[in-house]
């Protein structure tokens, strides 16, 4: 298999769409959702796992691989695919966004537009030539360039790469941000550049649209990356400061984005996020909220209010119902809340496993209703029954 | 199915013997390892995880359940087995042993004579009624008495249960130990007369072997547990300060002991031990060290140098072999040790998982072909390929 993207239904009244991604290690129905394993680890479960759960797309992290234990070590392993036994498509991102969070905030913080304006120590210098910072782990001094980022990911191996960019943090000016965009510009053709040096068939570049919240810097970065030989285009940067402004801010990208081309929003997936924005032609999400709130106890489940529930609660002592009992996961078919409630309780780590495969699960099936609700035209009602 | 236990083969020059132990959930091949499930979880495994390494039969403890969630509440929901989806055998203690063992030092360091002589403050007071402790937990009172005990372990409903007895320390004289042994009689009768009230026949009681390390005082407890309507018979209480001890202590037992009924060795579970005690008759061991050393990065390894290999170890880094590869668990069908020591070391979860899965699995497999070389008559054989 080589790759290729076929849109095979467009809906009439808004930009969604169903559309067939194909890698070499696999096709994947879009839209669908990329699940986070950042450190070669969906975390707290097995590959094996996240196939039980119809998982079709995993991504990892570049910035936390680079650092620990080296594309080096892993391309001698025979690359992340074969290090982690994950057989199915992958996707890895560039390592910038991690680089500049570090020194702007939390990573969840700044694309949400919760960042601080101080950066921290991590980050040593930014240039045009690329970023200088410190390992989080050792303290060890790092340079990425575009040109390493993607002979770092060309090591690692995955199917589906980021151009270097650098992330604009929210709580800048409309001229910082705009000559932030365009050297992430030059530092996407620097990463074509280098990636085309060394093409061999099995990797494809998404170029990133940045612009921040400003609507002409977001169609220039969009006519930009449709105009280059880039794959796929991610939507990424500062997306605003609530969901309506990044609701928004993804909108106004969608007239001038390459209408062909696979479309990813980076970093973004509740289910009202994942409704809003497949309207404005999203075909892919990752978010690391899935397993990060299992391990808090929280179960996303269709149609709760704010979408999930804390097993943790009192009222979940003796409840003998499933998590969701519309849900078929592994952990709905075999254990009660009252369990997993008691997991948490006792500080058992099989809770966190278990309500990890229920937010897996949870978010596979999301997308399948959604792909069905795309083709059949029912994508409000189906809004409904998840979002209340 | 009610409970049986037949002997199906005996070895001609050693107590070593195969057998088959029916229960209302299953019958077990013996000999076999009870996995710890010590909070109704078997640490960081789902009950599918443990059939899928061929787990015949787990246990929980009594104490801690009684803590948290407490036995009403399983009870309320159905029992133990419905509570954690475990439909096979399943065994649980009196709640003695983990008390007293908070008194005296960590329960491992007790029964193998490496226990210290003063009590904290968690026992309140041990008489002939009982023992008043406080919880671990939150500080609350509690006192448990043979009787209580028993009416707990019925709530929970486990197809095995325990008579109550006081763990006599190692570091006491052979007349405490008399005493203590004495009182752990009285306490064994008190256990069965309040079983014999309720009995269903949905569970048999295991009577307990103290006398510490004198061949006289062992001798005795175990007439005692023979002249009494025990279904089986557990040896517990110090087996000595060194593993040769421990298997004299166990062996001068066996010559006592009732020969019809399951003998199970409470807390054993080397290689070594399991080798050394089967000839000595026991039919099952159980001990937390299979999932509690593969949270520490140790995988249990077939002839191995001290049974083990820490997978943290650096020459691991760049190793696509399997942990084991002679293993087919879950863990060694589909990762290397490349990549569990790169979990380990980035401390991603999913590492205690696989090499939890692998030690396990290697211990169901252990006692696999230790019942087919107790057929054989190959016993001594094995051993060289298990113990080196």
């Amino acid at each position: 298999m080589s790759f290729a993207f076929e849109i095979t239904h467009k809906a009439p009244d808004s930009y969604a769409r169903l559309g067939r991604l194909t890698t070499p290690h696999g096709t994947i129905d879009t839209p669908n959702f990329i699940f986070c394993g950042t450190k070669a680890s969906v975390k707290g479960l097995s590959p094996a796992q996240l196939r039980a759960e119809k998982v079709d797309i995993i991504l990892s992290n570049t910035y936390h691989l680079m650092l620990s234990p080296g594309p080096d070590l892993i391309a001698e392993m025979g690359g992340l695919h074969k290090f982690m036994n994950w057989n199915g498509p992958m996707f890895t991102d560039s390592g910038g966004f991690q680089i500049f969070s570090l020194g702007y905030g939390s990573v969840a913080d700044e694309i949400k537009g919760r960042g601080n304006r101080y950066r921290d120590k991590s980050i040593l210098k930014i240039t045009e030539e690329g970023a200088a910072f410190r390992s989080y782990l050792d303290g060890k001094k790092f340079f990425l360039t575009p040109e390493s980022s993607i002979d770092i990911q060309r090591k690692l191996g995955a199917d589906l790469i980021v151009q270097l960019d650098e992330c604009t943090p929210f709580h800048v000016d409309k001229d910082y941000t705009a000559r932030s965009m365009a050297m992430s510009m030059r530092w996407g053709d620097r990463s074509l550049a280098e990636w085309k040096k060394h093409d061999d068939g099995k990797q494809r570049m998404y170029g990133i649209v940045q612009g921040g919240v400003y609507p002409d810097l977001r169609k220039e970065s969009c006519e930009w990356t449709r105009d280059r030989d880039f794959f796929a285009t991610a939507i990424g940067g500062s997306l605003g400061s609530h969901k309506e402004q990044m609701y928004e801010v993804v909108a106004m990208c969608s007239p001038h984005i390459h209408p062909a081309r696979p479309v990813h929003l980076l970093g973004i997936g509740t289910f009202i996020d994942v409704f809003s924005n497949v309207r404005s032609g999203i075909d892919t999400f990752d978010c690391v909220s899935p397993t990060r709130i299992a391990r808090h106890g929280w179960a996303m489940v269709k149609g709760a209010p704010k979408e999930r529930m804390n097993m943790r609660n009192a009222k979940f002592a003796r409840d003998p119902d499933p998590v969701d009992p519309t849900c078929d996961c592994h952990a709905c078919k075999n254990h009660s809340r009252s369990y997993i409630h008691h997991l948490f309780r006792v500080k058992e780590f099989l809770g966190m496993q278990l309500l990890s495969i229920h937010n897996v699960h949870t978010m596979t099936r999301l997308m399948r209703e959604v792909r069905a609700a795309i083709g059949a035209g029912t994508l409000d009602a189906l809004q409904k029954e998840w979002v209340v």
